[in-house]
C-alpha cells in the first residue's frame, strides 16, 4: 500500500524555509510543501519545467504569477495549473503556507 | 492563466453528498472532492481505473482500503496513491472530509 502519514514523516528541506513531503506512482507525484518564514517581499524568480503541474493551497496566502499574465492573489482552497514549460513563480503573502503541487510526469529532481 | 477560485466556483453534485471542483492540464487533473453526510457505516464499493491516482487529505478522516491489504485509517495532511488498475475504496469516518484527487492522465468522466 503507498502511503504517507504526515505525523513521524521525514521531510526534505530545501533551505532554511521549504518542508517537502511527497508521494508517487509511475507518472504522477504529489508533494505537500510547507512554507515558512513568510510573507516574502517579492517572489521567487520565476522558473519552468516540462512537467505539467497543478497545486492545492491547503492553507496561507500565495500571489501566482506566470509570464505575460497579471499575478492572482490566492488562498485556502484554491487551484492553480501551469502547462508544460510555461514561467512561473509565487510570493507567499502569509507567515506560513501549505501547498499540495502535483506533477506529470514526476519530478526525478525530488527523489 | 488557469486558475480556480473556490469562493463562487460551481461544483459538480455526485449524488447528494459529494461536490467535485476540478483543474486540468493535458494530461493532469486535480479534483477537491467535498464530502458530508458521514460517517459512512461501511466503506463505498471497491473501484479502479486505468489512471493512476493521488490523493491528500485536506480534512476529516477515511479508512484507505485496496484489495489484498489491510484498510488504514488517513487523516488530514495525509497521502495515499494508487496504481494504475488497482482496486480501491475509501469510507468516511467522519462527518464531512475534503480529499485532493490527482490523476494522469485525466478522468474524461469527470469533464
Amino acid at each position: 500500500m503507498n502511503i504517507l502519514k504526515f505525523e513521524g514523516s521525514k521531510a526534505t528541506l530545501v533551505g532554511a524555509t521549504i518542508q517537502r513531503r511527497l508521494i508517487r506512482t509511475n507518472n504522477l507525484m504529489t508533494v505537500i510543501v510547507d512554507f515558512s518564514g513568510g510573507p516574502m517581499s517579492e517572489p521567487d524568480p520565476y522558473h519552468s519545467h516540462p512537467h505539467e503541474q497543478t497545486c492545492y493551497i491547503a492553507y496561507g496566502e500565495v500571489l501566482f504569477l506566470e509570464e505575460g499574465e497579471e499575478p492572482v492573489r490566492l488562498k485556502a482552497g484554491d487551484l492553480f495549473a501551469v502547462a508544460s514549460g510555461k514561467k512561473h513563480a509565487i510570493q507567499l503573502l502569509t507567515p506560513t503556507a501549505r501547498l499540495i503541487d502535483s506533477f506529470n510526469p514526476i519530478r526525478e529532481d525530488f527523489l
